[in-house]
């Protein structure tokens, strides 16, 4: 069950004492953005890689103070949010266990959970405190915490993947802290998880990219550029994310994604053949369907989110 | 070479005694409402199929003066432009042919042009007119008349496709034409200017549609539209368009769509490829091409249409 779109506009006063964003940029820097208008943690503390980076988070406000040292940044954290690439997780985590404190939430918001839940899940309960993952299902084709905005997260939908091994209040814990952000939340198996994103986040991606790549191939006459125009601009603008990221995330979820690109492409072939036989009813049933399918799906999102 | 973007603040001051809209929805909606906002003609006419129509036209003020009368319509224009799906121009043409004032320019909006080209110029030069076939680069996924705009045209690109056999000034009015609602033009070869929209715009909007369908497939587990965002809605976008309009298309620039759907099977295979054998390096590499040819197709355009 989905919960409902709350809003950020509810005041739910200081509820953590500390919250640490490990990574802050386009994501962590909007977590960041967000506790502290909605006033939810006393200390949000951001850890990062670049002396340069704790200047962006000065200037943003993302975080009320930045560090390079992660154990000074994890060090009694009540809730811990790893932004970072999936990559990178678990050494992370390896570095700042030891100081993790007992009982503390840990989550990320990577965009593929089952190898992070299988990595993070035990590491974190040796410790004595909790893993659960979340995967907010809101971002941008800009990357960075100059991109990063309080209402990020508004109506956004948050998918938490808790296990059997999860432990219940850590659960509850996070769901509200989404709800005081803004998300809905969703509880999902990782593994269904992994397999519905493939599809609905991790496909298009690489749809809109073999469309850039090939419609703006420079081996292409040199008005191709000129010819494209706004629905072209649309269809490819999460091209213009970060390549080593959904990189990481492809081969993270390499199954599923391998699975989704293949029933796409029998779509497509399933086009071709109705337009090699110039099937006018096989081709306009084809752009019906998609039309009805997407007009039922923008109408319902509409009436839940009012976007 | 393509013209520069003026914007529609300049004012032209009446130029045509009468120009004739043939088919007032998005496009024609919004040549009417452009003309008439920059006083372009004294007279602005819009042809409709139904009564309900004139009550739009009406509404909206696209045109002075709306009918249902073909001859009526176009009878002393001095510019015709249809804006009907290219399946229904020929037959349109064919039965305001005569009624055609003597040097009266004669174009169409279509998104493919050499069957267009072929069917109209020798037909409206017999009659002692000039066809010269235009394509404004700018539209929605949304249809009709309530969706026009006067400033749709503003810093677009329309390809205007004159032949050996074009008459000179015609094609120079036409393209005065373009620029006066706001377009910038460029000459091209219908053929070429069909092989090209095969890729930039017919493309997407196939690539869009199978997505949609994909997706959205109620086969899928019930989660999955639930796990559809942003990406998936900006990647989809031109899923939303008139199916019948899009299955016109595609018949009418069969050959060129089918090659550009082959490469770009062809792209995807690649990349599954890689996928298969966890090829970081292929991966990134295949996201960062995409990424800055479409940075940089972004940046021009920005540059020249502030966009």
């Amino acid at each position: 069950m989905l919960s409902q779109c709350e809003g950020s506009s509810l005041n739910f006063g200081v509820r953590w004492q500390k919250i640490t964003i490990v990574g802050v940029g386009l994501l962590g820097g909007s977590i960041g953005l967000a506790v502290r208008k909605n006033r939810l943690a006393r200390h949000v503390v951001g850890f990062v890689r670049r002396e340069a980076s704790i200047a962006d988070c000065r200037q943003t406000g993302a975080v009320s103070h930045a560090t390079l040292d992660i154990e000074e940044a994890v060090s009694g954290a009540d809730l811990v949010v790893l932004c970072t690439p999936i990559g990178q997780m678990r050494s992370l985590a390896e570095q700042f266990v030891h100081v993790l404190k007992p009982g503390a939430v840990v989550t990320d918001v990577g965009s593929v959970k089952l190898p992070v839940v299988r990595q993070l899940e035990p590491l974190i309960a040796n410790a004595g405190a909790h893993f659960v993952g979340s995967h907010p299902m809101a971002g941008s084709e800009k990357a960075g915490v100059h991109a990063a905005r309080a209402d990020l997260f508004n109506c956004a939908v948050c998918v938490i993947t808790p296990t059997a091994r999860s432990h219940k209040p850590a659960v509850r814990q996070l769901e509200q802290f989404w709800h005081a952000i803004g998300a809905r939340t969703i509880k999902l198996d990782p593994a269904k998880h992994d397999a519905l994103v493939g599809f609905s986040s991790h496909l298009p991606h690489v749809v809109a990219a073999a469309l850039a790549r090939r419609v703006l191939d420079p081996a292409r006459p040199k008005e191709q550029a000129l010819l494209c125009a706004e629905g072209f601009k649309d269809t490819t603008r999460v091209a213009s994310s970060s390549p080593e990221m959904w990189s990481d995330i492809a081969v993270a979820n390499k199954r599923n994604l391998a699975r989704a690109i293949d029933m796409f492409i029998a779509e497509l072939r399933a086009f071709r053949f109705a337009l090699d036989r110039e099937d006018a009813r096989a081709l306009t049933k084809f752009f019906d369907t998609a039309k009805s399918r997407r007009d039922a799906w923008c109408a319902a999102r509409q009436t839940t989110t009012g976007r």
